[in-house]
C-alpha cells in the first residue's frame, strides 16, 4: 500500500469467525494500525499446549508501515499474546492506565520491558497516528477501562467498539455513555466494527450494581466459609466481593495469584479503593467459619487454580466443609461444562453448597445483547456494521440484527479478508494469509506444525520404535529392540516378542540384495510391524524403523 | 452370600456417580441379578478409545451364582457393553421384544449368537429368576420398550425405575401408568431405585405428542430441504419424522447407519406402522427441495456421522444450500458443545437455518424431572429411596428431593458400595471392587492401564527414542539413530543433531567400566536427552534408549 492510497482498509487476523484472539489490522495512506493483540487458551484439541494466537505473518512483513498496536481493554486473554509475538512486529503499545499496568507486568515477565514503548493513554484521551486519529471512548465491560475507539481518517470516521456492554451502573468506570455515543452519530460514523460475542442473549447484558444487591442477598444469613470465584479481570466484581464482605460481616481473603496480581494493578492505578483489607490465608484459618469470605480464581473449573485445589483439600490453611458455600459469580465457557461438573460434585459430595448463575443471580455478562446492540446503533447510526468478535454463527447473526436496525450495509468478514471501506459500504479486495500460532513448550510454531499432528496420532493409536542393527551385507547383527509407546497389550512380554519376531521374519524373508538398502529394510520392517499391531490388537500405531549400518571391520 | 443368607443386597458397579455406564446388582439367597449392562462413549479423556464399560470383575467372580442379566431398555450405550464383557460373566439375558432385536444385532455382529441365550419377555411380562420374581412395568422413555422392573424377593418389593418419565402421551407404548404405579405403592415396595439424570428441571419431562405438533408447525411453509436429526433410537420422534412428512407434503430419506437399524428392529418388532416409504438417497437428489425430509443421525455433532458429512459437502447425493433447515431435535449432551458449536458455524455460513432446542420447542427429554418425580414417589411411596443413574450432585438432590416427598430413608449410593436393603432402611455393609474397562483398538482393558497413561504423557510432551549401538567394550560402533515424535523444533535437522550430539557425549562423559553396563548407559543417554529436550525446546518427552551391544566377533 503507497502513502498516496487514500483507501481505507481493515484487516482481521483474528477474531472473526471465532470468540477470543481478536487481532484487528486497519490501513490508510500506507500506514497500518493494530488494535487488540488476543491469544486463547488452547483446549483438548492442542494436547499439551497452553496458548493459541493469530499468525502475525501478514503484518510482520509490514511491520515498517505499522504505527502502533492500540490496545481497547486488559482482559488476560486479550493481551496475552503481546509477550509472546510482539517481536515479529515490534511497534509502539498504546493503552490508559490499568490495562498498561497490566502490559507491564507481561513485559516484565518476558524481559521485554526495555525495549517495548508503551504509552499510557489517559481516560478517553485522544492521539495522532499518521494518516489516524484515535480517540479512547470508555464503554462498560467485564473488566476496568473497557474502551471503544473512535478512529478518524480522511475516508470517515470508524467506530471499533472492543468487548462492550451498556450498563447503568457499571460500578467502576462512567455509567453508559449514551450522549458520547449519540454525539458521535450526529458527526457521522462511516463503519462500525462490534463486539457479537451475545448476540444470542434477546435481552440487554444486565448491570454490576443489580448483581451486587443479589450477591449480598445469596449470602446473607449463611452460617460457613463463603467461596465467591469470579475471572480476577473483573474488577467490579472483585470490588462487589469486598462489599459483599463487608454486608455480611466477614474478613476478605485472596486466593490466587492473578486475583493478587489484579488487584495489585487496579489498587495502583486508583480502583479498588474501598476494597477492605485482606486476611493472610494462615490467619484465616484461625477465625470462625461465617466471618471468612473467600475470593478466589478457578471459576472455570481449571486444575491448577486455587478454587479447585481446595476443593479437593490440598490447601495449606484453608479447607472447605459441610455447609460451607461456594459461588460461581462467572459464566461457564463453553467446553468448560465437564470439568465444572466434576468440580460441583467434588463440592456436592462433600455437602457444599454449589450456587451459579442457574441457581441464582449472581453474574451478568460484559458483552452486549440485542436490546444493548439496539441501543447503540439507534445512537451511532453508521453506514457499515461489520461484526467482529464472534463465531460465524454469531457474526451472522449480528449482521441480519444490524440490518433490522437500519443499518444498509453489514458485512461479515472473515479471518484474512482484507475489507475496503468506503461511502458505498465495505468489499472484501483481498486476502491476507491467516493462520493460528500456538504456545508449545517455550516455542511459538503453527498450530498446523507436524508435531501436533504426530502427537494427536500417536495419543490415538500409539507409537512403536524399533531399531535393527545390520552387518554391511544385511544380516542381523544383533537382536531388534524395541520401544513401544501407548499399545494395550495385555501381555506386554509375548507382545514384545512377537514384534521382536516380526522384525526378524521380515528380514529373513528379504532378498540379499533388498538388505543392502537402509530404505528396504525400513520399510519391510514397519509394514511387518503395523500388520502385526494390527492384528493382535486391533490398534493402526505410528511405527519408526532405525537402521543401524555396521561398517565392515578393517583387520 | 450362602443360599440361606435372606439378606437383599444391592450393588451398583457403575452409573452412581456418572450418567451412563450404569451396571446394578441385586443379591438375595445366595443368587445375584443383573439389572442392565451400559457402556459409554469415551471422551478426550480417552485419546483413541471409543467405549468405556464398568469393570464386571467382581460379578465375574460371583458368576456361577448369576442367574441372568434382565434389560430395561435397549438404548444403544445401554446394551452396548453386552459383546463386550459378556464374556466375563456368561448369563441368560432378558429383554423385551424391541430391545431382544437391537441385542441380537449386536450378538451377531460379536458372533456371540450362539452361546447367549436371550430371552424375550413379552411387554408387562413376569418371570422367576431363583429368589426373584421380576415384573417389566412398561414407563415412557425416550426409545421403544423403556420399563422399571418390580422385583420382589422375601425381603420384600424393589422397584428399580430404568430411565424413565411420565407423558400422557408417548406416541408409542402405554400412556403414563399411573394407575399400575399406585396399586404397587398400595401393595407397598421397599424400596425404589430410580433415575436421577434430571433432577435438576422442576418442571416436568413433556410429552412427544406436544413435540410432534410443535415441529409439524415449525416445518410448514419451509421452502428447502429439512433435516431433522435426533437418536436413532428415539422411535417415537421417528415416527414423528415420518408424520411431519406426511403433513408438510415431504418424502422421507433416511441417513446413517443407526436410523437404518433401529427402524428396522421397530418395524420388525410392530412400531412405525404408518412410517411412510423411505425414499432413496439418489432419486432424492432429483425430488424439488421443498418435497425433502431427511432424517439422520448426528445430533451430537459427531464427525463421522450422516450429518456432519452432508454439512461439510461429502455426501454423494444429498448437499445443502441455502434456505435449508436443520433441526436438532436432540439435546447437546454436555462435553459436545464444542464441537456442535463448530457444526452449527458450517451450517450457519452456508445460509442453512439452524433450529435447536434453544430456537424452537422440537425436543423433549426421556428422564423424569421434578415434578414427575413427585408424581412417582407421591404413588409408588416407597419406604426407601436409592437415587441412581447420575453424578454425585444428581444423586444428592434427588435424596433431597425424595425426603421432601416424604420418603423416610434415602440413601446415595456410590460404585462399588453393597448395600442391604430392609425394614430398617437402606444401609451399606461392604465394598466391592469397581474401575472402568475401556475399547482400545479391539482390546478390553483396564481404564487405568498403563498404556492409556504413556499416550496421553506423549500427546502433550512429545517422545524420543534412541538407539544406541555398543561395542562389547562400549565404544559406540555406529552413529546414534533417533526418533522424533510430536516436539516443535523449528529446525528438525539442526535439532537432530543436537540430539546426536548429546548421546555420544554422554557415552563418552562414562568412565569405561560405566559404558559396560546397558542400564547405566541407557540412563545416562536419557536424562542427557531430557535436559537437551528442556533446555532447547521447553518440553519434557518421555525418551526411551535401545541399546544393541555386539558381540565380539569370534574369528
Amino acid at each position: 500500500m503507497s502513502k498516496n492510497d487514500d483507501r481505507l482498509l481493515f484487516l482481521p487476523l483474528g477474531g472473526s469467525g471465532e470468540i477470543g484472539m481478536n487481532l484487528n489490522l486497519y490501513a490508510h495512506k500506507g500506514k497500518w494500525l493494530m488494535v487488540d493483540c488476543e491469544m486463547s487458551f488452547a483446549g483438548d484439541h492442542f494436547p499439551g499446549v497452553d496458548l493459541v494466537f493469530p499468525d502475525p505473518t501478514f503484518i510482520e512483513r509490514e511491520k515498517d508501515q505499522l504505527l502502533g498496536l492500540v490496545v481497547t481493554h486488559g482482559h488476560e486473554d486479550h493481551i496475552g499474546a503481546i509477550p509472546h509475538i510482539w517481536r515479529r512486529f515490534e511497534c509502539p503499545i498504546y493503552a490508559t492506565p490499568f490495562t498498561a499496568e497490566l502490559i507491564t507486568d507481561k513485559l516484565a515477565e518476558a524481559g521485554l520491558l526495555d525495549e517495548v514503548a508503551l504509552h499510557i493513554v489517559e481516560h478517553d484521551g485522544a492521539f495522532g497516528l499518521g494518516p489516524f486519529t484515535i480517540t479512547y471512548l470508555a464503554l462498560a465491560h467485564s473488566t476496568a477501562e473497557g474502551h471503544g475507539l473512535v478512529i478518524k481518517t480522511s475516508q470517515g470516521t470508524v467506530f471499533h467498539t472492543g468487548d462492550w456492554k451498556l450498563d447503568p451502573n457499571p460500578l467502576i468506570g462512567p455509567i453508559c455513555p449514551s450522549d458520547k455515543l449519540k454525539a458521535l452519530g450526529d458527526e457521522g460514523v462511516l463503519a462500525m466494527v462490534g463486539d457479537s460475542t451475545n448476540v444470542f442473549n434477546p435481552e440487554n447484558a444486565g448491570s454490576e450494581l443489580a448483581v451486587r444487591d443479589s450477591l449480598i442477598k445469596v449470602c446473607e444469613g449463611r452460617t460457613g466459609r463463603i467461596v465467591l470465584t469470579t475471572f480476577a479481570s473483573n474488577v467490579a466484581r472483585l470490588d462487589t466481593a469486598g462489599e459483599v464482605a463487608r454486608a455480611t460481616g466477614r474478613h476478605v481473603v485472596l486466593l490466587g495469584r492473578s486475583m493478587q496480581r489484579i488487584t495489585k494493578a487496579a489498587k495502583a492505578t486508583g480502583y479498588l479503593k474501598n476494597f477492605p483489607d485482606v486476611l493472610d490465608e494462615e490467619d484465616a484459618s484461625h477465625i470462625p467459619r461465617d466471618k471468612i469470605l473467600i475470593l478466589c480464581t478457578g471459576c472455570q473449573g481449571e486444575n491448577r487454580a486455587a478454587l479447585a485445589r481446595i476443593a479437593r483439600n490440598e490447601h495449606k490453611h484453608l479447607t472447605l466443609a459441610a455447609d460451607d458455600t461456594v459461588i460461581f459469580s462467572s459464566k461457564i465457557i463453553p467446553g468448560n461444562e465437564l470439568v465444572l461438573g466434576q468440580l460441583f460434585n467434588v463440592l456436592a459430595s462433600n455437602k457444599i453448597n454449589v450456587i451459579t448463575e442457574k441457581d441464582a443471580f449472581v453474574h451478568v455478562s460484559g458483552h452486549p445483547g440485542q436490546a444493548d446492540l439496539k441501543d447503540m446503533y439507534d445512537w451511532v447510526r453508521p453506514q457499515i456494521a461489520i461484526p467482529v468478535h464472534g463465531e460465524a454463527r454469531h457474526l451472522l447473526a449480528h449482521a441480519a440484527l444490524a440490518r433490522g436496525c437500519g443499518i444498509n450495509h453489514a458485512l461479515v468478514p472473515a479471518n484474512g479478508d482484507i475489507i475496503e471501506i468506503n461511502q458505498s459500504g465495505a468489499h472484501k479486495v483481498d486476502d491476507a494469509p491467516v493462520g493460528r500460532m500456538i504456545l508449545d513448550g517455550d516455542q511459538v510454531i503453527p498450530a498446523d506444525s507436524p508435531s501436533i499432528g504426530d502427537r494427536r496420532r500417536a495419543s490415538q493409536q500409539g507409537f512403536v520404535t524399533a531399531s535393527i542393527v545390520l552387518e554391511e551385507d544385511g544380516t542381523l547383527a544383533a537382536d531388534p529392540q524395541l520401544a513401544v509407546l501407548g499399545l494395550p497389550a495385555r501381555e506386554p512380554g509375548i507382545f514384545y516378542d512377537q514384534l521382536m519376531d516380526a522384525c526378524e521374519l521380515a528380514i529373513d524373508r528379504m532378498k540379499p540384495k533388498q538388505r543392502l538398502n537402509d530404505g528396504n529394510v525400513e520399510e519391510g520392517v514397519r509394514v511387518s510391524l503395523r500388520r502385526l499391531c494390527r492384528a493382535q490388537l486391533g490398534k493402526n500405531p505410528g511405527v519408526a524403523v532405525l537402521i543401524s549400518r555396521l561398517e565392515e571391520p578393517v583387520y
